[in-house]
């Protein structure tokens, strides 16, 4: 265990660049903070490089971490790399998983196209982890899936099932090749979601909460699904329909 | 159109004060914010009381508000009202529904029982709108159905179908005894949600965050069921689950 008092010292400076996108990529890291998040990233073997534990913090016997580095900060150098109003007193350094990580396995994915609010798509990361999707594959002008608040609202799933970034673009024909029934979501031009009943193997692609999924992307799914809309509502929030159709879906899978 | 210059002026002090709870309550009325909301407000009849529009605000000519009284005030007393960090120079004081208001007719209902997050409150009014619900009934130790955020993302909703508070204890007896099957939410003790299939009328009761629906509500219910989780997260976002029940609720009473 070391311990480090100086909020001058250099590896402090360098968690707190964590908080960057850019040095988020750079280093491929990222900062996992609270007690729930970091028992979830302690369980994923090879995900935890080292803890950031505050002076005096209570860990929870829950959380197994005997064989991980630990340093212990003052509350002062903690709460500097915190991003919650009232720290629980424990980071994770973790690891961003390989985007080389083979899906090959996998048979069931949530694509998401520009979606911008980090608690959208923390919650459809969390949503497509419930309902036993095994892939998330987030496509460019979305918020970073390493963002604190998009783990938060996802509530640990990114350690539960590869969230990967990618380009939908090259995704969307690489899975049709592979026999993977991939569905839109769109207003025009589509079918009521009740109608696909694609068995055991599917891709859903959710896009922007103002603007839908790109129409580029539309033009190259299998078919275009909706959500019907029976009262004066203009639309459902993104994550709800996602976890509408996402559970529809499977349900025709389970049959 | 009245012009208001000066902060100090009285009805400024009187519309300052309905950012409070009690205040609401005491007067029966509420401020709809944003060129969205107020369209859905203005479209409500009898529901706006007045608008009060902030200097050199370009007003979008879909908003029909010729017959209700309008204030200008200055760019300055508009952000002292506004609850938002870049105002579009709109308000509108509305009137609340009445508790008394006649929900004869209504066949379908969602009950909320303490949902704490003004967030997923709005998100679930929204949803039981674009599903077609008719009536939402928030019980106690929820956030105020009048809350500016839960008012946001309901985006609108609540000047689409009856948005109204009251004891779930009285109405849960009170709809069996209409006929209207009510089903509770919970993790044990309950059925696939899968398996209901009620028909043309029906009530969903969903809970708390973190301990969803209490021990006495389920108890009262007809049955009560659950979203299965096939993945490894602990459960589903709350609004996510309404959506999910709620449209799978609906569907069986189109088919």
């Amino acid at each position: 265990v070391k311990h480090i008092q100086s909020a001058q010292n250099p590896q402090v400076k360098q968690w707190k660049k964590l908080a960057m996108k850019k040095e988020r990529e750079r280093t491929g890291l990222f900062l996992a903070e609270g007690f729930h998040l970091v028992e979830e990233a302690l369980k994923d073997s090879g995900t935890v490089v080292e803890l950031i534990i505050a002076d005096e913090t209570d860990i929870p016997h829950r959380l197994d971490y005997k064989d991980t580095p630990v340093t212990i900060v003052t509350k002062e150098i903690f709460k500097s790399l915190s991003e919650t109003e009232t720290p629980q007193g424990i980071l994770a350094v973790c690891k961003q998983e390989s985007v080389n990580e083979s899906l090959a396995d996998a048979n069931t994915f949530l694509l998401l196209d520009a979606v911008q609010d980090p608690g959208n798509l923390g919650t459809m990361i969390r949503t497509a982890d419930a309902a036993g999707i095994d892939a998330v594959i987030v496509g460019a002008g979305s918020v970073d899936i390493h963002n604190p608040k998009v783990l938060r609202s996802a509530q640990g799933s990114h350690f539960h099932l590869p969230v990967l970034t990618g380009k939908l673009d090259e995704w969307i024909p690489k899975l049709k090749a592979k026999g993977v029934p991939v569905y839109g979501t769109a207003l025009e031009n589509a079918r009521t979601y009740t109608d696909a009943a694609p068995g055991s193997t599917f891709a859903l692609l959710v896009g922007n909460e103002g603007n839908g999924v790109s129409k580029h992307l539309l033009s190259i799914t299998d078919d275009n699904l909706y959500v019907p809309i029976y009262g004066k509502s203009e639309s459902l929030n993104v994550a709800v329909a996602a976890g509408i159709l996402l559970y529809s879906l499977k349900n025709s899978a389970n049959v």
